[in-house]
């Protein structure tokens, strides 16, 4: 998508500091993190909000949860604990038109994560 | 899980507002809401964290974020907004051991989730 800023980030056109990547799975540390570790994952390939999966959708979004889930593991927020949080549109907060999963630890993160 | 209550509201020992279930998913009303919409989402098996997860549960995570959007749709929050959550750990705020995602949505839900 040419005019998504995660989408450039892919592609390296904005540059950002990369903690993993495979075929399908992209991740870097946010550029304004509210919590010691805060890394957002996405897909690859363009999908605006999570209302625009579906069933071909199953395996990304399983492989979006192995990669935290590993990612929180590499950043020693695993034993601690951490938030995955996936927001959706406006009233979900989403500020980035492109799937992503933000990974926040490093510190206590207080009540379910709706503030 | 004998001891796990989330477990118990599976088997039918506690009683719940169940909205959506099949072989590998439950869902069912928080019974402390903190949004108009809020859904708890988990596996029918037993599975303490997300850390406990591995490859063999890719299926189950991608059914998870499925199963989530669809029933954001069920509940008309799908235009709206809406947030997903997975805790995990003390750090994460995580309350119950057996891996559940919030689905959280029917009002603004400010900032990235991490209070």
């Amino acid at each position: 998508m040419e005019n998504c800023i995660f989408c450039k980030i892919i592609s390296g056109k904005i540059p950002s500091k990369v903690v993993y990547e495979d075929e399908e799975v992209f991740a870097f540390h946010d550029i304004n993190p509210i919590a010691p570790v805060h890394i957002l994952i996405i897909p690859r390939k363009h999908i605006s909000t999570i209302n625009d999966i579906g069933p071909e959708h199953r395996d990304l979004m399983g492989r979006l949860a192995l990669v935290s889930k590993e990612l929180a593991r590499q950043h020693n927020i695993d034993e601690r604990g951490y938030r995955l949080v996936i927001n959706c549109g406006e009233e979900g907060g989403q500020e980035v038109q492109h799937l992503h999963a933000h990974l926040l630890g490093g510190r206590p993160l207080g009540g379910v994560a709706s503030n």
